[in-house]
């Protein structure tokens, strides 16, 4: 099946990370793919999956970096998609650098941050996005809300 | 028309920042509705807004707010709408009081954080996720991209 | 004996820095809930929880929550009871995150915010609260701050 | 009237920002004293205060101070009177320096601390302390948040 | 003359903080180009002309950019050449955001960032670097030292 | 032998920061003493220390401390002997709240701040002080910058 | 008469800022020089005037500077007289460069940091180490203390 | 073989940080000297060496300091061969001492400031500069940018 999703990242160092992105899409059943690719040592091939993408039948992009992480913002400059940016914690600065690396983003090029290491949110915002023309993913997010309440309230138990 | 975008702001002082948003939605004909609706001074209109806003045909929330800028989480735990929130600055801190009160959601409940004071990128990243079923927005937003790419390399003339 | 103060934490995972908060009021006698109540998570029950505090015979609201910590924010905006805020130390940010969170609450609706990590002196702070209109309770702390301070002289053994 | 609560600042400078807690003081009809007392010009003077307090009838104390802002904190640990911190915006560090001066308080002797440059919820603060015995004045509050989400809803005017 | 220094700059609003390395090229005789051209907005210019440059003769590149500045590191990943990077104070975060961006570079792609603001020194830092193949150069560069080291010891008049 | 430096901290967790001070007394054979004194546990001591102090043969004071460090700023209101303040690092906030919380003194009152843990500067610092008077401490401390350059020098054999 | 005390600072344009330590010194009756010194543009200046400071009868130095602010801790690194650093506020991060530069010193090498533009803090501290061995200075001290607690206790006419 | 880059450290604690400036160096056949050489405790000794370094033959300094790094900046105001600034991480402050005090150097005395730790490509800038005369190295960087972006694209397997 092709992807409607792309999970890209800058470093297979970051692959912990995403994996939780990767476990919310399986959740749902979505088809996406996942990638290593620098911007900054694979610019090519980042400028060309970029502007493919949106024919390739993609429909979101979720990018995540660390440090200066231009990741999602110079894929977001290729394309209308909307590009999903998780800032990945580093050694230094508690990772304020890749956060404003990526949420700082000039006027005309968006791109939708998420938290520090928020791959889970990341991939749940997509799914927000794809079930905008797709009512069955939204019950589903909405039974996966409903989950999650349930967990949390559950918890108490643990108290 | 049935707006299609919510934009909501924390306070009747956000206006002047939030306008960009006002701008590029006007620019793309898109229908849209505007609020101010504190997350703390009127909590009952903000969830009556959040959990109707789904039935009532809106597509995407943009919400912007400062200091403890809990509007865009709040609403996002009430509906599974992308929301998209737009950190205000104010007096203190520079600005990473609402950034941080707004992109560093938990795992469960996104918020699509811009940039401080970012509200026209939340309106394009807006359109972006309403172009998913739209090709006609779409192609806009390509010609958007190529207009400012003209505009910017023309300021080369006052160099 | 129903509870007059309650402690409400965003994440089991926030239960061991809580767990101090328990202990003071523990030793003072206080009558005291506890619960995990995600502001995002589980809205409804959070707001449930905020409106019928006052008539359930809650004095003080102690709320802890890391990240984009909106919990005390959230409860406070629904309810005149006085709401102690806790920020709580995450991964990333050391913990500016969750402070800037809770204590940047804008003008209307007051969030009494203590040290990151700091759920013992949420709980002395509510005790403060109620010995206004209980001397004994006055006379406790007092003994209590001698306590403190003979440990902190006393420790000077050590070195 | 004796007064039941105390502001104090640092410096005649703070007046301006203290002002707010002042009027909604005056708004609440409750009765205030307010002093210039500096923790490091005029220790002895804040001693003999805190130490006090008490005994005269105070109830709440709030103390505004800027930069290493220690004024709260000392007061604090003078009295077990509940002690609101009011961080004040100077210029540098972005109001970061009085923030956690304030609010960073050790196990043991806590001080409340609300936003910078933020009096007027220092004030409402105080204020739902004293209402906690006091019902008319829980009433007035509730008449408070009324006024203030109607005037927030009504700004919609001005959009 | 063919240009051995190219200053690129983001956006025509940073032209008066990089007006200064304009100065300093000109007092060093150094020919030089100055282009607006913003890696978000027009990122194939961008990429054609950071791969071109080192044919076209150029031999270090300067590039200033605020907010998100991903435009030095953008071309760095697209040439061999040294790349200097300045960061340009906006609104927000004090300078902290494109700062972080510049400097944080990943191991493999470097760029030499200078203070925020710091034009003036980014043209240094280009005329040292020529100077390593150019004699006359660095002598010019020592009597540019012991001209600012006079007009340093000079103003003790003005005390 | 009556002590002429004392060092302060405030609380016994300080010890193994606080300790690289006395090590640098002792090689220095500066007679002193070394107390645990809260400023917010045990205000009223710290307030007895600090007056007596001169009237004691105290020429310096050190004082450490973590979190909304106070310690060094009460102490130097209580008196007019150099007071050195050392920031101790905590578990958040990465030790930017003890350096703020000490060096951000108000106008009149000053306190003498070292690096975060610098408490080897500070017993430095003070034998500095104390060498203004006492030609053979200055000879001292010539030697020691000898022995720690020669360290330095040497350390290059494990390069 | 020879000067006790030297106030050095890195550029003409923080004179405004040092002029605060100019007064205090003329108020305390303490001969002092002042000279601009940049630590990058005349270093060799620096180093002569650090090195001999000590035999032209100089007892304490006063160093301000700001953004990358190296001159106290270079002055500290060729003298064992007390150095006192004097961090000034510049146009980027909100004065945190400077004082880091100058606080963050390596052991061994200390330099008495005050706040951001503390130039009056730096000059009283430096007439506390001349007093260690003047007790007609102590009393001068102790007279500044109690006029400026004065003064602060007089202002609240003004309130 | 002559040396022509230097790499000089603060300290020995540095060595392993700065290693990885080594293994480039010596993957590229570039002849380079290390060296222990603290700006603060061998001040004469760091002088010596700047000054001469030229004449040596040097081309390219690397400096490597943490917490008040001044080692890149005291070096650079002593040469007018271009200064790279390694800002190397501490226990405090997340590394942000060390990059705001080499990379905020006042206009006329240019660092070029690589990342917190960032010694590989303090390294590769280092070669970068020596290319600009050296088409072999030029060359060289070439296949080294081709070699890390093979590494990079074939980290995909482990995904």
């Amino acid at each position: 099946m092709k992807p409607v999703v792309s999970i890209i990242m800058g470093s297979i160092s970051d692959k912990d990370v995403m994996s939780k992105a990767f476990e919310i899409l399986d959740d749902f059943n979505i088809s996406y793919e996942k990638k290593v690719m620098s911007a900054h040592r694979a610019p090519e091939e980042v400028a060309n999956f970029s502007k493919s993408a949106i024919n390739a039948g993609v429909k979101v992009i979720i990018a995540g970096a660390g440090g200066a992480a231009h990741l999602p913002g110079v894929i977001a400059s290729m394309t209308v998609l909307p590009v999903i940016g998780v800032p990945i914690l580093g050694k230094s600065t508690a990772g304020v650098d890749s956060l404003l690396s990526i949420v700082q983003m000039p006027s005309g090029i968006p791109v939708a941050t998420v938290a520090i290491n928020g791959s889970a949110n990341a991939a749940l915002l997509a799914i927000e996005m794809l079930a905008l023309s797709d009512n069955s993913l939204q019950k589903k997010l909405l039974e996966y809300r409903e989950k999650i309440k349930k967990i949390s309230l559950e918890s108490n138990k643990e108290l």
